[in-house]
């Protein structure tokens, strides 16, 4: 069923329903123009908080919401379950798994994954954390190793499992870091009475000077205290060499024994093809003019972790965090109709609302604007800016509860391995000591 | 590291941390004696609420619970994440994924598994119900159908993928039919605007002539009248013949095109090798004297779903109910008890509290003794007892909380298809035509 049918109005397609393009689907609502959401998932993912699904902290369930569930009632919108393969820009079409489809306007908001900057043996032995399943598999993953510890009878034996690893101190690594020291510091002996606390370690990993580089100075510094004071282990300026699934090795020699690497020390764009290579920039990022659209296209568009916008103002884009996207989808939305209605448009301008980071219980980063502020408070404002963000009434619910939990009773969190992750085969002609 | 360590105290191993199970790692608690449960699951599983995780009312955690959270504090506890292979009673060892455990005393609380009464064609295509992985499953099928049917234009390229048959009318085949009935009369048309509810078909199917037959006749007329309010199509005395995947086929001629059948009607107990083929009794259940011990041993147990208790007064056993189990674990860790210190022991007396199920939103119907009504009140009573049977006050809040906004919105549940379901391959040698 084509959703076009009988109508006459312009047809939006918005590939992908992250931050951005939720937001320009929102803003068209009762605009003359059909819109059709197309993405791979049938759900938003509320990314900020994939850490705490990961730690088994909070239920998958909670952080995501159905797509078709949030524009039910939006007479406008259609969803289809499906991705991108193909942008075909001479014939205004786009190739998908469920055939190809025809827009009017194009806006790509597909978002980033993780970037392994080409390193096959991390890419195939570290853990990726950038959506609902890899945060479900990582789950499976901690607890498994935590499982298998149980059954070793030596320190030596024991010391890859419960090493864990993260590679990339920006905010994602160093909440998770802060939540696998709580683990550590209050459940793993509580739940698993073979081990103590001492037996666990977690080292955060970066090959930047410090810890949370986009933020500002005091930032970094009270993040690395807090760490610390968790008793996460600190590694700073320190570049990953190897890693074959047992043993990360960096480029000054040192090396640590694990089984759990989790990689969270870059991203890179989700480029349909079909575009020119030419306005591809670094990090994998579809080039765009100040209006946001795609160089080179009068009618596609590119928003989010997806788009770098390079004008005189931003030489190198936007930051990739949820505030440009929504931002971007706001600004999208409205310019699409100027244009449509050969109105003039303004070019986008990003207000940075700031930075928040969190470590563990009653503890957090902030940097808004001028106000630079860390602590209880700045916790307080975390889980505030989390909660109202958060989408679906039922979701804040269900999380403000688990978190009420577990700071009461330093043991939230069901922990429950559903699927087992069992790690893939290593791939023909690749070898698992590793040259990459 | 063997539990058993510096303990003079007999080891209790118990397989499988269901109902039964729990329980009598529960009883043993401060008792002269080690506890080792084993269960391939992580966490204990509320089976009476798997329906509505595969229907997508709720996240799978609500309905799972940790049993080393549970058990955390218990000093005589300890767990293991494995499975049972198999018994060798003469050595009084386990063999297991983890290796061979020895035991002092075992309980097989295994459970039971879903009896496709060697139909290898319905086995390979249907759906079964019966763990949390398996519910999920169902819920990516059943949300992945609709996506497909939304691509269809015409009512018959549409209609296998609406046309959901559930076969076999006890509890769980009920309760589910008016869950799906609700999906299809509030959230069809709401959430997939291309579609109708007239477009989606429930068939609850039995080769029993009456839907819970296992409960009274006023129990099941009214079960029966109540699904025919919500639109289910009760097809009753209808036995399967064949299942291809695209057409399930009855004895009497009818057939139904369906990419979705559920099986729920039949189970079968999970019994580990190395006993005796003369004590499996029909269902696939270990034979028990009055005492719960498995005949020809003196210290294996078996109790639950896996068990038979085949004696005067219970010549075909218990019936396959938590009650059962949740008794049969109480009484069996006194009796373990009373044997380890060499006191006479009783016979077990199961005592029914009766029948309960629901059907769709203010509905139920509830034999409780003599007691027997059907409705509102029965619906009410049944919300009661399931809220406070589940495990955890996190699950009893978040599961109250999702209930409560069901009701009010008429559109509870995520409906998220997190990980796709994709059918196997059918194995090599095996017409998928059916001859079974």
């Amino acid at each position: 069923m084509e959703p076009k049918d009988k109508s006459k109005f312009p047809l939006v397609v918005i590939a992908g329903g992250g931050f951005g393009g939720m937001q320009v689907a929102r803003k068209l609502k009762d605009m003359p123009v059909d819109v059709l959401m197309l993405d791979k998932h049938n759900y938003h993912t509320f990314q900020p908080l994939l850490y705490q699904v990961a730690i088994g902290s909070l239920e998958a369930d909670s952080i995501a919401f159905s797509l078709r569930k949030n524009f039910a009632g939006q007479k406008n919108f259609h969803f289809r379950n499906t991705e991108i393969t193909k942008v075909n820009p001479e014939k205004n079409t786009v190739d998908t798994t469920i055939g190809e489809i025809s827009y009017d306007y194009l806006v790509i908001a597909t978002g980033s994954t993780t970037n392994f900057f080409g390193n096959k043996d991390v890419e195939h032995f570290a853990m990726p954390m950038k959506s609902i399943p890899e945060a479900l598999n990582l789950r499976s993953l901690i607890l498994q190793n935590i499982e298998e510890a149980v059954l070793l009878n030596t320190k030596q034996e024991r010391e890859p499992y419960l090493n864990f690893v993260l590679v990339g101190a920006g905010p994602t690594g160093v909440e998770l870091a802060g939540a696998l020291a709580e683990l550590r510091n209050h459940i793993l002996a509580r739940d698993y009475p073979e081990l103590q606390k001492e037996h666990m370690k977690v080292y955060l990993v970066d090959f930047m000077p410090k810890v949370l580089g986009a933020m500002s100075a005091q930032a970094s510094h009270a993040a690395k205290e807090f760490l610390k004071g968790l008793g996460v282990e600190v590694l700073v300026s320190e570049k990953v060499e190897s890693y074959d699934g047992n043993e990360i090795k960096f480029e000054d020699g040192k090396s640590i024994r694990t089984k759990n690497v989790i990689w969270s020390a870059g991203v890179m764009g989700v480029v349909p093809k079909g575009l020119s290579k030419d306005i591809i920039e670094r990090g994998n990022r579809i080039r765009t003019d100040g209006i946001c659209r795609v160089e080179g296209s009068s009618n596609i568009f590119a928003i989010g972790d997806v788009a770098a916008m390079i004008t005189r103002d931003t030489p190198k884009g936007h930051p990739g965090v949820a505030q440009v996207a929504i931002q971007q989808g706001n600004y999208i939305a409205k310019t699409l109709m100027q244009l449509i209605n050969g109105e003039p448009t303004e070019p986008f301008k990003y207000f940075d609302k700031g930075s928040l980071a969190t470590i563990g219980r009653n503890k957090a980063v902030a940097d808004l604007g001028k106000l630079k502020f860390q602590g209880f408070f700045a916790w307080l404002i975390w889980m505030f800016v989390h909660l109202v963000s958060l989408l679906g009434f039922r979701n804040k619910i269900v999380v403000f509860i688990n978190w009420t939990l577990s700071y009461l009773t330093y043991n939230g969190g069901a922990r429950l391995i559903i699927r087992r992750f069992v790690q893939e085969a290593v791939p023909e002609g690749h070898s698992p000591e590793g040259d990459g």
